[in-house]
C-alpha cells in the first residue's frame, strides 16, 4: 500500500522579526520551510517520526506527486511499512540550505532584493535541528517517538540526539557517520573544487544571469555518485557492456554502459538541483562532530533515547566503520543502542533500497517505539 | 646507492618513411620516442630489463636530473638495489601519447605543422608494446631478461607478455590489472568529462591558443589523487586536521589539510602534464583486455615466461582482485606464476614506495631472472 497523492506545505518559521539565530551568530530571515506530513498526529501528540533526507533529497519523502514521481523513502514509509503511517505522523522537511522549497542561497536575501549567492551564511548541523525543532513545535509536536535517517539524515539524528535528546525518544540512523574522514572530506572538495572554479559559478551570482555552473555541478555529481555505489553493484549492473553492440567505438565517446549511466545522472541532476545548495549542504557535512561535546552522550544517556544503527557492508562512502564509531562512543555513554550491519551489495545507495534485514529491523525497533509511546525514561 | 646524473635521450623509431602502424589501421610518423638507460648492456644482450611508467610518469625512472629531481622509481632500481643496475641494463621509456618528450597529441602533426589535438589517433596498449618493441630492438635487445612495471605500466607488461612472450623471459606486473572494472571505468569517464567539458578545451585544440583546460585536468587529477591512497592512509596523514590552528574557519576556503593538500596536487600536475595526454592514456586503459584472445595463455606458456604478480591489500583503485584474476588466468594456462599480496597502508601508491616484502619479492624474483639469462624455454 502506498500512501497515494501527496502535496508539498510552506510555513515561514522565522520572519524578519524574529530571525534564526545561527551557529555562526549571524541570524537569518526570513526562513521558509517546504514539508510534508503523512498520517495523524494523535490527540497525545506522541506518536510523531521526523524523517530528515539526504544530501539531494527533499521534503516529497513519500506517495506520489501529482505529476507522478514516487517519493524517495516511499519504500519505507506508508500504511503498513516500517515507518508506519497508520500509527505514526510522519514529518518530512526539505533542508534549511536546500533548493527544493526550503530558504537557501538562491532564496532572495532581504536585505538586497537578489539571491543571497555567497552572502548566504554558513549554515552547521545544529542549524538544521533548530530549524527541524522549530517545525516540530508548530506542528504540535514537543517530543518526538523517533526521528529516521539515512547519510546526511542520520547526521541530522545523531546531532538532535547529541543536543536535546529529551526531544527524541528513538533515533534511527542509517548509513551515516559522525565525523567525516579524511577521504570523505577530499570527495566533497573536490565537487566544491569542480563547482567554484566553473567559469559560470560567477563568484555565486550565476543565479542573477542566464548561466548556471552546469559542468562543476554535473561533474560534482558524477563522481559522487561513483561513491555512493559499490565496485561490485557497478559491474553487476554494467560490467564492461557496450552502449552499442559487440564492438567497440575505441574513442572518447561515451562508448561503455556504465559511461552512458554516469553522464545521464550527472545530467539529469541539474534539473533538480542548485549549486549553491551543494557548496552549503556538503560543507555541513565537512565541519559536523556532533560528540566534540563530551557531555553530549551524557544528556543522552540521562534522557532515555534509544538508538538503531544500521551499515551496510559494501557501503564504502560511509562504512560500517563510521557507525561502529557511532556505536562505540553511545556505548560508553551507557545509551541503549542496537547496531546492525546489513548485507547488501549496493553500496552507500543501500539506505534507498531494501536489502533483505533493513526494513525488518527498522520496523522491529519502531513497533516497540510505537508501543512505548508516550512513556518517559526515568 | 643511487646513479646519480641520469639524461633523456631521444630517438626517431618510426620515420614519416616508416610509419608506426598502430592496431586500429592507422598510421602515424614521425614517432619520437624518449628514454632513459641505465647500466650496461651485456655482449650477449642478454641482461635488459624494460620498464613501463605508469599514467603520469615519464623517462626518467632512476637517479637525478641535472635540476635535482629524483627518479619516479628511484628507490628500485639502481646498484645493489632490486632492478640492480651493476647487473642488468634497464631501458626506461615514455609512452606513446605521452607528453614528456615521446610523441603525443600535443606533438605537431606533419599534416597541418600544428599540434594534433584530437586528430591524433586513438592508441591501444598494443601500441605502446609495438613502440616498446622497436625502442629494444633500436637498442640492440631481442629478448628481454624482464619487463616490469607498475599500475598502467604492469598492464603493458601484461600486454607484452600475451602477444609477444619469447621476448619477456620474466615479467613483473605490480598493482595491475588484466580488464578494468565499471568502477575503474567510471573515475576516468569523469576525468575525462570534466576536461573535455572545460570551455578551454576548445575542442583538442586548446595548445594553438594561449589558455589551457587547467580546470578540467586539475579535478581530474584531484579526483584521481583520492582513488591513488587508501582512507587510512589519508586517516593517517591528515585525519581532520587544519591548516590553521584548532579553529575551524566555517567558509568554503580551504580549512583542512586534505583540501590543501589535493589542491596542491592538482595545481602542480598542471605544470608536468598535458591534458590531451590524460585523455588518450586513460581510454587505452578503458579498453585494454589482453587476454580476449583466447589463444594468449598458450602462447606465455609455450615461450616460458615466467611471472611475478603483486598487489597491495589497501590498493582499491586496482584492488588485490584484478591481480588475482590476471594470476588465475595464467594459472589455467600453465604459466609459472608468483603472486603476492603485500601490506601495506598507502592503497594503490603502493608500488611507488617500499612497504615491507615488496622489494624483498621483486629481487628475489629478478636475482634468478639474472641468474637465468640467456637461458630459454625448452
Amino acid at each position: 500500500m502506498s500512501l497515494g497523492a501527496t502535496a508539498t506545505e510552506r510555513v515561514v518559521l522565522f520572519p524578519e522579526g524574529d530571525p534564526l539565530r545561527l551557529a555562526s551568530g549571524r541570524t537569518l530571515a526570513p526562513v521558509e520551510v517546504a514539508f510534508q506530513t503523512y498520517g495523524t498526529l494523535s490527540p497525545q501528540a506522541d506518536n510523531a517520526v521526523f524523517v530528515c533526507h539526504a544530501l539531494t533529497g527533499d521534503a516529497h519523502a513519500a506517495g506520489t506527486t501529482p505529476d507522478g514521481r514516487v517519493g524517495w523513502w516511499d519504500n519505507l514509509i506508508g500504511p503498513g511499512k516500517p515507518v508506519d503511517t497508520d500509527r505514526f505522523f510522519v514529518i518530512s522537511p526539505n533542508l534549511l540550505g536546500g533548493c527544493q522549497g526550503t530558504t537557501g542561497p538562491a532564496s532572495t536575501d532581504p536585505a538586497t532584493g537578489r539571491p543571497y549567492g555567497l552572502d548566504f551564511p554558513l549554515i552547521q548541523m545544529t542549524d538544521f535541528v533548530t530549524v527541524h525543532r522549530s517545525l516540530m513545535h508548530h506542528l504540535g509536536v514537543r517530543r518526538l517517538a523517533a526521528a529516521v535517517g539515512g547519510s546526511l539524515g542520520g547526521m541530522q539524528v545523531v546531532q538532535w540526539m547529541a543536543e536535546t535528546p529529551e526531544e527524541v525518544a528513538n533515533a534511527v540512523v542509517v548509513a551515516a557517520s559522525s565525523r567525516l574522514s579524511a577521504q570523505n572530506i577530499a570527495f566533497t572538495a573536490v565537487a566544491r573544487e569542480a563547482i567554484m572554479r566553473d567559469p559560470d559559478f560567477a563568484d555565486g551570482r550565476y543565479l542573477e544571469s542566464d548561466r548556471r555552473p552546469d559542468i562543476g555541478l554535473m561533474i560534482a555529481r558524477m563522481m559522487a555518485h561513483i561513491t555512493y555505489l559499490s565496485d561490485q553493484a557497478l559491474t553487476d549492473k554494467f560490467d564492461r557492456r557496450l552502449q552499442h553492440g559487440a564492438t567497440p567505438a575505441l574513442g572518447f565517446d561515451v562508448d561503455f554502459q556504465v559511461e552512458s549511466y554516469l553522464r545521464h545522472q550527472g545530467e539529469s541532476f541539474l534539473d533538480r538541483f542548485d549549486a549553491l545548495s551543494y557548496l552549503y549542504l556538503t560543507r555541513v557535512m565537512d565541519y559536523y562532530d556532533p560528540f566534540a561535546d563530551p557531555a553530549a552522550v551524557g544528556r543522552i544517556a540521562e534522557a532515555g533515547t534509544q538508538a538503531l544503527v544500521v551499515s551496510f557492508d559494501s557501503d564504502w562512502r560511509f562504512s560500517t566503520a563510521h557507525s561502529r564509531r557511532i556505536v562505540r562512543t553511545l556505548e560508553h555513554g551507557r545509551v541503549p543502542v542496537s547496531f546492525r550491519e546489513i548485507s547488501s551489495p549496493a553500496g552507500h545507495d543501500s539506505f534507498l533500497l531494501t536489502p533483505p534485514g533493513y526494513h525488518e529491523t527498522v520496523r522491529a525497533f519502531l513497533d516497540r517505539a510505537y508501543d512505548e509511546r508516550g512513556a518517559r525514561a526515568a
